[in-house]
């Protein structure tokens, strides 16, 4: 696969966002959700931000309070047993690696605006940040779907209640309209098709069951966006192979004469994240026709295998152009980059079922 | 609280039960589904069975293989340490005591009818039967609502994929309407309200999330009963009390003159199922009014601690007349029970919020 990465990689970091908070500083500016607004590229950035700890050994953890729209920060000592700091994204209870009592961050939205998809200026303040009991540990991973004028946003909202997505819509990426949680938890990685589908919206949606099941692309239907339904499974985790522990859609699905094309990451169980494409019907997009066997990117650059968490390259958004596809994506849950494809090598690329 | 247990109870045993195929036994035929249908009572029975196993070393697993639309034995020796077997429901790998690989029986829906509603006929064949790949583990814990003339019945469907609810339609209790799953995985205990209230269907269900939050009941809302969103967290677990360890909707909600009532169950962490009830506003059921402190029903009677899951009472369905509630429930995952509750000791018992 030939992927020309920009000369400007990374497009931004966190070093380039002035933290929302004084005593706060940014961690990650990363998995931006993509629309293109007028003449502007936008990149609707997660940002991550942790209060400032001036003792190495105390660790703070922002949480959002609903009820006077205040953060509140916990403090914990790292000698505290009771929790595990070994990820460096959460705070688990020591002996339960599989869930977690706190974040280490919180996250927000905030937007980079461009002229020509690789310089970047970024607003001042957060477009979108917690607002409610749902989002107390955060908002994370944003995409977009353009649906005439509106632009729908629609990201992982955090709290103690689980990890669900809510929804928001714009129309001109300054005032917005909340549409609650569309997808109850434990769901990420919501992408809803452009257009309707023989009178249907279809969404991506990625479940994390618990007693049974896996981490594995689900898609279902819609007729307002709103409320959603007819749940089935879409993409199965393959072992021995990139996408053989978890995945996720990436980009919102794009129409091409073969078919719909999803860009979606996939992880080994050791977190190594990799992009790839899968080919769904034009008329029946619950039918999955070609996948990649090999992914169209693999975290390869410095900026990519490096970071906060290190070897993870993550889509939230593509702009295609002719047969260009410029894929933007989060580099190492630090900073944000971009890579030009071509849509017909990732066509050619995929194995047909 | 006054209870007056039926003196029939258990009202259908195991061995009431013809088991659908010959090589197989009845443990189970509880956790029923209530409707009047004509001037008859009909419980929905969720029949468990399983092969017979001539082996006392030997745990014959059921599964249902959608490509040939046949049953297929998986066979398991006990000294096998891969496995757990020390939940007689399901079998795990050994060291992951949260998560199930296989099911030791076949859950189906069998209707039970009666006149008097004491006294019930068991039909010969199953009613709804796995039919599709979310259902091969089996379908569970139905429940029905009535709107007009037709009858929505929703349960667990149980597969690799996961555990979720799915719905069919019924208007004779004969044929049936596939709607497919119309809450992803992972879900259960959806409760469909009978009317819409201000132009939106509402149903409570109860996610379980796997890396933050609770089994615990959130409420939703549909414009067609299909597709659900604005999900909202509705009723949190108790520390120390009845309901300290896991809950979700038990029978459909019903209206009386101080608010929708749903009789909800609640279990410790050591699995001691009651029922309890919550009362929430007419005109928005996302607000909870009053809840119960205690109890409304404990397993106490020989048949509600002793079976094959011990001391579980756990409602799917009531029917209501003047000031009778009376509660159909499933008693030790073997059998079903009824007790008749007055709605309006029932009402006064609640603690306002």
């Amino acid at each position: 696969m030939n992927v020309y990465r920009y000369e400007q990689n990374p497009l931004v970091t966190p070093a380039d966002i002035k933290p929302h908070r004084e005593d706060f500083e940014v961690i990650g500016a990363f998995n931006a959700g993509v629309a293109k607004y007028g003449d502007e590229t936008i990149m609707l950035l997660r940002i991550a931000e942790r209060p400032i700890s001036k003792d190495p050994k105390i660790i703070k953890s922002p949480i959002f309070n609903p009820e006077n729209n205040e953060l509140e920060i916990i403090e914990l000592n790292l000698d505290n047993s009771t929790y595990d700091f070994s990820d460096p994204r959460t705070i688990k209870k020591s002996g339960e690696p599989q869930s977690f009592v706190y974040l280490t961050s919180l996250s927000y939205l905030r937007i980079a605006r461009s002229k020509d998809g690789h310089h970047f200026t970024i607003d001042e303040r957060p477009f979108i940040y917690p607002s409610n009991n749902l989002e107390v540990y955060g908002i994370e991973d944003p995409r977009i779907t353009q649906i005439d004028d509106t632009y729908y946003i629609y990201f992982s909202a955090v709290s103690p209640h689980g990890v669900g997505e809510s929804m928001v819509s714009t129309k001109d990426f300054i005032t917005v309209e909340h549409h609650g949680m569309i997808f109850a938890p434990e769901n990420k990685d919501v992408l809803i098709f452009p257009e309707k589908i023989n009178e249907k919206y279809y969404a991506l949606h990625r479940p994390v069951p618990k007693s049974v099941g896996h981490p594995e692309i689900w898609i279902a239907e819609s007729t307002n966006l709103l409320h959603w339904g007819n749940h089935k499974p879409l993409l199965s985790l393959r072992d021995g192979m990139w996408d053989s522990g978890r995945m996720g859609g990436g980009a919102v699905p794009f129409k091409t004469e073969k078919g719909w094309l999803e860009l979606y990451h996939g992880a080994t169980l050791d977190h190594r994240y990799c992009m790839g494409a899968v080919l769904l019907d034009l008329e029946d997009p619950t039918r999955v026709i070609a996948r990649s066997s090999q992914p169209i990117l693999e975290p390869e650059a410095p900026y990519e295998t490096e970071g906060f968490f290190g070897n993870v390259v993550f889509s939230c958004g593509a702009i295609v152009e002719g047969n260009i596809i410029k894929m933007y994506y989060g580099v190492a849950d630090t900073s944000m980059a971009c890579a030009e494809l071509s849509l017909e090598e990732v066509l050619n690329s995929l194995v047909y079922i």
